[in-house]
């Protein structure tokens, strides 16, 4: 088994999780931790017994082959641009921008660079979605007609983390965005988005929302349905329904176990996770591989920089019919995507 | 336990559902079928054991006190209005109306005779909704925040039906219409319809469509999402999900049987019912319980005309929005209702 | 549609039940309620609003064809020999006897008879059981090879009926014989019983037990687990599995209502129905019409007291097994039966 | 993060997976692996890039601090024994033995060596019946009365493992043997053991069966009741279920996504695991992580050769009640276990 050569820059929440993955995995050596934020460095370094690293030392290194970039999100693309221009393969967790017309202009360089560039959405890495995707795929329910998506957040984040999220659209629909393009197969030409801050006034202070209801309609009239919400209270709701010509699928939540009780109030199952840290974790595990593959040249990357910017160019429109309280046309949109 | 003289006009699939049920309800005894087809009226007369009347002749005949009206829906509020004209007590199949403003012309009409007037929508009246309708009252997952509904019909109707259906949204989504308003206990403020023909072009070609998706948004900002088809593949789909501050609470598919089977493709359940009918059995039976409830003066019609004038409204706003591509403002429309 | 005159003797839980059933069934007319009690017999008539009659006044109308023995167990065998002399067609509660010897002696005099005599047990009659049964047959899951059933009452019956239950099996178990003897098809050649009292050492001061587990094993070997408890806490709980060849099929909880609750314990489905009353409402109903069927010559009675019998030499056999604490051979018990 | 040197000796199925998941643990380095079929241990061991070694020289190298027993059952116990008297801690793949009175004479050597020597049952380490015991424990069903254990295999083993399986009982029984009494707490007082030969009458020519049900109870009174089969035609059946005088809790089976599929035959989950390596993946994973923890004195042994003893002297006892076709009296029996 060949073992590659690989260093993080960021050592936040993301960052700690694909480290940790990464010390696990047969098929990576983790070669150094980089953060402007020397104590965050340093934990996760020091708990998983690597050196911390300036990121320039990292590109400076010629042995190392690939970098993982989960460093916050507004550095991510100059992050990445760094890399490929150094000759590093690049892991970069999502989204890879939250400007399209910025990332649109840098397309150009990142493609042009030698080594693939691995834009890491999750939910095309879960075993249920793919299952899901492989059964669509084989026409298991016919033409495919319809596709209603639930993502719930447990609870909303932090209120400083709101500003620079980038708004619910481009931090957290931008998942269901990316499901909903991958499961059709499609672009989509329309798209309506509302919503209302239910949660927390705070958010809304903030000029953001915290609840949205969308409805895209694909190229081949296949109409999508997305449920957001920031809050739950009964932990990480995360389900895709897929109705055809000739039946449906449904990814439903998981459970923490497969322990029921039976009790006067009925029967209660075990919960759901309650974090995507949790509810992911498997997909977590199989986007390393993934790039491992990738590396090995066995596989392209599954989803790349253009797959980012069509998401974006979603959410940006999707902003756009929120203010404007009515949908959107998407032609053209795509263009450049 | 008093027994109520009741006559029925329509005995078609709907009249001679109703028909049966008072055939085996120890509250009603059936003194009549009319229909201006003389061959349905004698059928379901004699399978009943009834005499076969004339409508003019239930309403003349003193000794009867209530009337169903289950004719074609063009003629339910005209026959109506006979009814209350001739002093009967009246159980109406939905919807009283397909014209809003005809039916909001004639409200004072209704409104102004002595018996009262029950307008059937059938959800209201299932034990599985009516239970989670009690649960939302009793604040069981805090503030309502969401209302998902899923109501997919198992096949299209024959195409001769589509012209004089009223189209989709009067003939079908308006019972989510009914759902959602009661679930809910708040006017709707604003609503966007889009919509697709992918079951058959015939449907496209008379100028009606068979899918559809639409958000409605209450005064209080609980947002509302409706999903219907016109196929499934798998049966009658009816589903509520509502969404709160503190949980959710989900209405699932009902299966005709306790069964499922162990194969090495999974384990599969019993289907679900097939048609309205069946699925809806039970509330069929507890609404005409409800109609001697308020012929015996213990409650009032849980639905009556301006509840079919508010679903009416309804449909004609989201036609507006299919039409326009656009959401209709929904403030004002509600102001004769 | 013909119409039975029927009467009832035995006005208690079961008589009430069955009679309610009756008053509300299109097939039948309720001509009187006999009763000991004069009260419960009072009660009853007066709730259906028919009159309260002697046993002898109803065996000696000739206008009453049948008659429903609902009256202490104690009595059921005296009152259906009673009932067939009088050429009454007999609807009888199980069990017909709680002595095995003296059934086996009388079933000479009631076969002689002219009238069917329909001995009721409820599971046969159940939906989900019948449904079982039908895809058992059908060979859905190859050739049968183990039952198992869960038979457990959500709490225990009130001590002073402990004595006249006739101990556990008789009383319990002995639906369970029957429903293993329906689904196998087969007579039983060996069984194995033991038990505990867990729920009430009362009930253990009165000579039964009230937690019981049973294997038994069929002449073609098909082996059959019964498990019986006095308390559930949860409701009742009615399960059967049944393993073949080529699959399973199983029966599972029917729930009281298709809501269910997300929250952060878990996802909690509606309560089991409580009683059996409940449970199996839909089966009572249908034995009513079953026996309709048999009135009018469509049908022979699915079960009668030779199933009564072979039921009840289970029960002794279980005794048996318990107190010698060793399986019980079954070769010739159901010699007469 | 301590590293063990840990080696191998037995290179089937069983030490393949242990392997695998030695070399995927941060928490061990693989030195070796040792089978006397060459062909094998080249195998696996050019797999995982570790040396072919004999287990004299692993039991010689003073560097390997640990040892995984997974040979042929019946050479488990010399095994251990060379392995403890070499100072070596084990890790043995249940059973230690097939002989009870071997075992219990074996006893004595086992523990007056220093080392540990964990015995592997995979069901005490599977996450989903932890979540039961941990519920049990925690009282939520109030105090326990029964528990049902269904334990059966998608497909029958191939006929030339049967005479060296040690029969039904002390193969595959013994999971569940031990599972009870981990689960209950309390020593078993008394057994009945039945079963037949449905899967493959070549099982019955070997002296053995494939299908059993046995009935346990526990000195509190407690019953047990355990279904085995060595066929199901829908994967691998692992079902617990523990009744309380407060509610009950049940462990379903997983399956193998969250994916149903809504057709018109009903719905259909995804299918269960198939074998029992999938099935318990995630209890061999933590096997390994508690031995570690063992390695390291944060614990002892969760399971070691007196529960080894116990499983197999109830074994013992299902193969006499088998035989004797009568409940076995179990008091004395673990006298030295």
């Amino acid at each position: 088994m060949k073992v590659h050569d690989i260093a993080l820059v960021g050592a936040g929440r993301m960052g700690s999780l694909h480290a940790r993955n990464i010390a696990t995995s047969p098929r990576f050596r983790l070669c150094g931790v980089a953060d402007h934020n020397a104590e965050l460095a340093g934990e996760l370094a020091s708990e998983l017994g690597v050196p911390v690293v300036s990121y320039e030392a990292i590109l400076a290194n010629p042995s190392i082959d690939a970098v993982v970039v989960a460093s916050s999100t507004s550095s991510h693309l100059e992050n990445v641009l760094l890399a490929v221009g150094s000759g590093k393969a690049v892991f970069c967790e999502k989204p890879l921008s939250l400007d399209a017309d910025t990332l649109a202009g840098a397309l150009a360089d990142i493609e042009r660079a030698s080594r693939p560039v691995f834009i890491a959405f999750n939910r095309r890495f879960d075993p249920h979605l793919k299952d899901l995707k492989r059964q669509l795929d084989e026409g298991r329910i016919g033409a495919l007609e319809t596709i209603h998506i639930i993502n719930h957040d447990p609870a909303a984040p932090r209120l400083d983390f709101i500003p620079r999220s980038g708004g619910l659209f481009k931090d957290f629909t931008i998942h269901d965005f990316d499901t909903a393009s991958w499961l059709i197969g499609e672009e989509f030409v329309e798209l309506f988005a509302t919503g209302s801050c239910l949660v927390d006034p705070e958010i809304e202070a903030l000029g953001d929302i915290d609840t949205a209801k969308l409805i895209l309609r694909s190229a081949g009239n296949v109409l999508c349905v997305i449920s957001n919400s920031r809050r739950t209270g009964y932990g990480y709701d995360q389900r895709v329904e897929a109705f055809g010509s000739q039946g449906a699928l449904r990814v439903d939540n998981v459970t923490t176990t497969a322990v029921s009780r039976l009790g006067e109030e009925g029967t209660t199952s075990a919960p759901f996770p309650y974090s995507f840290a949790e509810r992911y974790a498997e997909g977590y595990r199989a986007e390393l591989d993934h790039f491992a593959d990738v590396l090995e040249g066995r596989t392209m990357p599954a989803t790349g920089p253009r797959d980012s910017l069509r998401a974006l160019r979603l959410a940006d429109a999707a902003e756009r019919s929120l203010k404007g309280a009515s949908p959107v046309n998407l032609e053209g949109v795509f263009g450049d995507a």
